[in-house]
């Protein structure tokens, strides 16, 4: 197993240069340059990052990664926290939001524990993979150890390593877990420097007041804690949690191998942004897939450059919104590939 | 064949109601409520239109009706006017972007002849259906008697007929016409009663020069027929064209039939609007698909009370924002009827 500087020491910034290459392609297709907008954009940075003007319709898959919060017994949730596991057993029966649209998408979906407070029989589909039974309270202590943060971060990047070995070669990272909004929207003030009141929303389903509280505790953490973001594994290990260390080494291990992930909601985004501060060129693998009504969502994605494909007011997480916008990466890998050009097909260009 | 107003008749407004019920439904999968956002909209808006709370996956189709433009010949396109009877047989042939993208998401393409300059020879998957060898230039002269409007509203209606018959039942009305972003600003301007600057663009790509010509052309034509928006057929004839009628014609009789239309960009949006004004209720089958780079648009999806579903940039035509809709529309019926209960998965609900 690699450990997480040997990952890093992996990942290449991507050659901008096959770009240009890429959209005189695109112009010499039958239509107004540039009239497929975001289309030609995810065509081009598909090339990008692949290193080659050669695309082929991407096999995807989604890792779900699930672990328990003890923040989560703090009230910043309207839902128990026996839901995590639960949850893990119904993605496992396929009948939660994130299969129903991984199967119209055709993706995969792994479902990974890394810290859930259950023990789980072996079943076909779940990679057991427990760090720890949660999570401390961010409020009252450090949510990890600086091991444990490390220990499911590199959980992440065996998963991502796995599923590329087996043919996948666009990666969705998915996520569950009863209050990992609270540490990812802490991760969000921290690292782009915004008031939790700013990047905090209501999760499952606060009230006005839940929100309140949940902000109160962020800011409170953050006091007790006070992170440095230029030490971005610190900063992770002290607000936690571990499926979004998880999913920071999922996302670095895609990078590492210039796989392109598309990133999801808040503590999708969360993870992600952890990766793009532990190896700023990681970024360049990252699609957004779309704008969470999350708030702190939309400050993390300013904060990497990114801006999303899917535009749908989905705060369901579990890799969702991600998974549904390979549906547009496929649109424009389709026009890449299959449009005739104005040569082949007779048709006459633009007048000069 | 039915005339136009049999077909205006059978329109009846959908049953709101039904809209609870699928959101009771909605509500109890395993989500937080409302956590799907738009997907659980169009979930809701499906079971509406087809009254009914069962849905099935659709199948969907595009018809391209492709038609001429007299005012082509006064420089508001950069492409040749020949263009359009060329892109006709790259629809045939499967190299266009309509063509890729709906071959992605699975919806059948017919294009149509309802107004193409241009001699087609038999081949399958054209209907022929020439009212004329296109219209007059609006800025001289009325683009289309009153019989050629409802001509080629028929044949759109005739079309949209038979594609439902063959078990068809999501229709997304494409075209293409070089020029024909003229007509359909005209039709915004004079039905949303904004001034042509405010809803005129670049089509396929005019320059500053060009897009002042486009507006100042639109201004004559609006000045010389001094169209009443309270006469949808009228205001149709004046200002063309006979693709626009068709999907008018199109819009209506999928509206008659409880099929849901999804609207694409300018031009189809343009129809779309005809036909609500020819009758309101119609507007309540529509979807937007999404949001056009061509500013007339979002004018007509204000005036209709439509929101798009997705925002990618794009300003080509031919159905291909809508045919990319379409997967967003598959999730919302993937989620709708795959997703299990809080009760059948076992799951906690929400805390009261």
């Amino acid at each position: 197993m690699d450990n997480l500087q040997e990952i890093i020491a992996r990942i290449q910034p991507p050659d901008p240069a096959l770009g240009e290459q890429a959209q005189a392609h695109l112009d010499n297709l039958t239509k107004p340059p540039g009239s497929l907008g975001r289309l030609e954009e995810l065509a081009r940075r598909l090339c990008v990052i692949r290193g080659s003007l050669e695309l082929t319709q991407p096999r995807p898959a989604v890792a779900v990664f699930a672990a328990d919060h003890g923040v989560a017994l703090s009230g910043v949730s309207p839902f128990p926290r026996e839901v995590t596991a639960q949850m893990v057993l119904n993605f496992l029966a396929g009948g939660a939001g994130i299969n129903a649209i991984a199967r119209q998408v055709g993706a995969s979906v792994w479902v990974v524990d890394v810290g859930v407070d259950h023990d789980f029989e072996a079943v076909e589909g779940l990679v057991q993979a427990k760090v720890a039974r949660g999570t401390a309270d961010l409020s009252r202590e450090p949510a990890m150890t600086h091991e444990q943060a490390e220990e499911a971060i590199l959980v992440g990047a065996r998963v991502a390593g796995e599923l590329i070995a087996q043919g996948h070669d666009l990666l969705i990272p998915g996520e569950m877990g009863i209050g990992n909004t609270t540490p990812s929207a802490a991760l969000a003030a921290a690292f782009t420097g915004r008031p939790p009141a700013q990047v905090t929303g209501r999760g499952t389903g606060l009230d006005d007041e839940g929100l309140e509280r949940k902000i109160a505790l962020i800011d409170k953490a953050l006091a007790l804690h006070r992170p440095d973001p230029s030490d971005p594994l610190g900063t992770l290990a002290k607000l936690g949690g571990l499926e979004i260390a998880a999913i920071c080494g999922y996302c670095l291990a895609a990078a590492a191998q210039r796989v392109p992930v598309i990133l999801d909601g808040l503590i999708s985004t969360a993870g992600g942004l952890v990766a793009s501060r532990l190896c700023p060129a990681a970024r360049e693998y990252f699609l957004a897939g779309h704008a969470s009504v999350e708030v702190g969502q939309a400050a993390m994605l300013e904060a990497m450059e990114l801006k999303p494909i899917l535009y749908l007011d989905l705060r369901l997480g579990e890799g969702t919104g991600a998974a549904l916008a390979v549906a547009v990466v496929r649109a424009a890998v389709a026009i890449y590939n299959e449009m005739a050009t104005f040569d082949s097909a007779g048709v006459s260009n633009k007048e000069a």
